[in-house]
């Protein structure tokens, strides 16, 4: 599988649900796959917190592939020798499109200048894009979490927009525990004196990291795990070196949650985490409508919906509750729910690609749950 | 209900699971009540991590009583006109009893020179004092949480002492996910500058707070509630004059772990923060056994488990098993567990008193069940 990648520049202004604008924005994105000749092959991919465009296959020396590699490629259930697939990096994040470390109109960084986005501004920019591709209409939106919310935000927002709408592991609304897991973050970056109250050299964070957005980041990993995945990953198991009764000897599950933590500021912008964590909080399906239903009344796509047993940050009961709210309003024929049975957590929609592969194929097929 | 406080002082060693000693330590204790002729009326109340000796009543001029004053005093479930309540601050807090602020021999404080405590050491140091008041035997030992694991505790170790153990909310051994919520305030006080590796002083803390432990107590208490209770307390409500598209604008639920994050420093010492939680993380009831059989076998006193349904720090499985081990190697007779149903989440025991203090009253009456 062949990764083209490319960044778009728009010169024209994006005007954003705050009363905001970008005057001018970029869209990095990435293909995989060849677009057929009457279009109707095309997959859009919508990343996580943490994704970007780089959904799949190695770049050149690379050890790690993209994030949903072992969903994406030639032969796996999104078929790159069948469909083309169009995943963007998320306007606000820090992997090429537009975010609050890219230069403003005097040459400066934006930081806090940079408007608070909602999942519409993202979903809008990424359609500009698509469309500048010479795209109007796509046969499936797929993507997990943060990305489930783009997937249904284009489901209520452009309902002739694409075919099927296959979001996973989401919500409609985010919910307080999820918000309560976010402002840890928060608070560990603001309180970090490295981060300069958003002022720091993004150089600097890049070589030291960001011990504020390590700690915030371990929590984060707590929502993505569930008793059960760390039960079976760690137990009580001891770090062998370290003693029980040393006060800073560690238990496997405090190596796992540094290695994890400590790494990831090296590859992330604490403000654009500030502001994506900002974006996943305030998303609300039903903002400017008096309730869910009139928002979901307004879906024509196929949407079918996954959740996973297991998810502590997105219960399955969110997504049941879009199901039977379809349901409720007669667009139940448009809709399927199914809950994946993993104890993994959260990140299930990531990791157990094998209990869920066969049902992406299905439903691109058309033959999902007959 | 009078409120009778002391500290009384140990000047022979305590020797420590770790091989380690205190060459000499201090309990502080409150008792409530009035010891009877045969001092056949005593019930030791065992506190949790915040927690200290003060269980019950007001401190003059005190706006708010002591942690379990909704289940302690007069008339109370446990009635302070019936029985004499006796609780102590554990050693290694920061409430009276011995801790790593603490002289030690050298006039300076031990701070990281202290010993790494085990439950075992709190509950051996807990006992010497209820017998150097004369008592060689008790009628019921009562705690949750990290109170449960020292009630526990007492049930293995030291099976004639108690006639009855009231472990809630509590584990026979603490499992990866409270570990993980643990690391977070671990690395959130370490890196905070204004922990100075250690060497603060207590009175700056005391002043300014500590950040980084504000921002560690904001995600245990994520651990503290549950998604219902969320749900319920604020759902998505918005700070009023917070602004939706201000990045630090804030929902309810953020205000709710600022004000409890960022308060709780001020009254609690961040090093003693760090050894109780370590002595959390390492408690495990079958150790130098085989196996939590073995340590369960050693029971003779009658055990009232009692856990909470939505309780995600300590799962309600976790008591379970104890129970079911109980019943496997035949001292089910001795052993009762009942599930309260609560959608609280783990504070339930401190909260809920009222779901729960008719079967505490049952208990110590000896007609629970029956």
């Amino acid at each position: 599988m062949k990764i083209f990648t490319s960044v778009k520049r728009f010169n024209e202004p994006l005007h954003l649900e705050s009363g905001r604008m970008l005057s001018s924005y970029e869209v990095a994105y990435e293909t995989y796959g060849e677009l057929n000749n009457d279009k109707s092959n095309v997959i859009v991919v919508t990343h996580a917190l943490s994704g970007s465009c780089h959904a799949a296959g190695y770049y050149d020396g690379d050890r790690k592939p993209g994030y949903w590699d072992n969903l994406i490629g030639d032969g796996k259930p999104i078929d790159t020798q069948k469909y083309f697939v169009i995943a963007t990096s998320n306007i606000g994040s820090c992997f090429g499109s537009t975010g609050p470390m890219s230069l403003a109109e005097d040459g400066k960084p934006y930081r806090f200048r940079f408007p608070v986005l909602t999942i519409s501004d993202i979903v809008k920019a990424q359609k500009n894009l698509i469309n500048s591709l010479g795209i109007k209409k796509v046969k499936a939106i797929i993507g997990g979490s943060m990305g489930g919310m783009q997937a249904l935000c284009y489901a209520i927002e452009y309902p002739d927009f694409a075919n099927m709408i296959i979001p996973l592991a989401t919500t409609a609304y985010t919910r307080p525990w999820a918000i309560a897991f976010n402002k840890v973050v928060i608070e560990a970056i603001r309180n970090d004196p490295d981060f300069k109250d958003g002022y720091y050299n993004p150089k600097d964070i890049a070589k030291n990291g960001l011990k504020g957005l390590a700690v915030g980041r371990m929590a984060g990993h707590i929502s993505y795990l569930s008793k059960d995945s760390m039960q079976s990953k760690f137990g009580r198991s001891y770090v062998e070196q370290d003693g029980l009764y040393e006060l800073f000897g560690r238990f496997q599950v405090e190596r796992y949650l540094e290695y994890n933590g400590y790494n990831f500021p090296h590859n992330f912008d604490p403000l654009s985490y500030l502001y994506i964590v900002k974006t996943i909080n305030i998303f609300n399906a039903a903002r400017g409508k008096d309730k869910l239903e009139d928002a979901l009344g307004h879906i024509k796509s196929k949407l079918h919906l996954l959740s996973f047993s297991g998810d502590i940050l997105f219960y399955p009961c969110e997504m049941q509750e879009i199901k039977d709210l379809m349901d409720k309003i007669g667009n139940g024929d448009l809709c399927s729910y199914e809950m994946i049975d993993s104890s993994y957590g959260h990140d299930a929609f990531l990791v157990e690609v094998d209990k869920f592969g066969d049902k992406i194929v299905a439903m691109l097929e058309g033959n999902y749950g007959k």
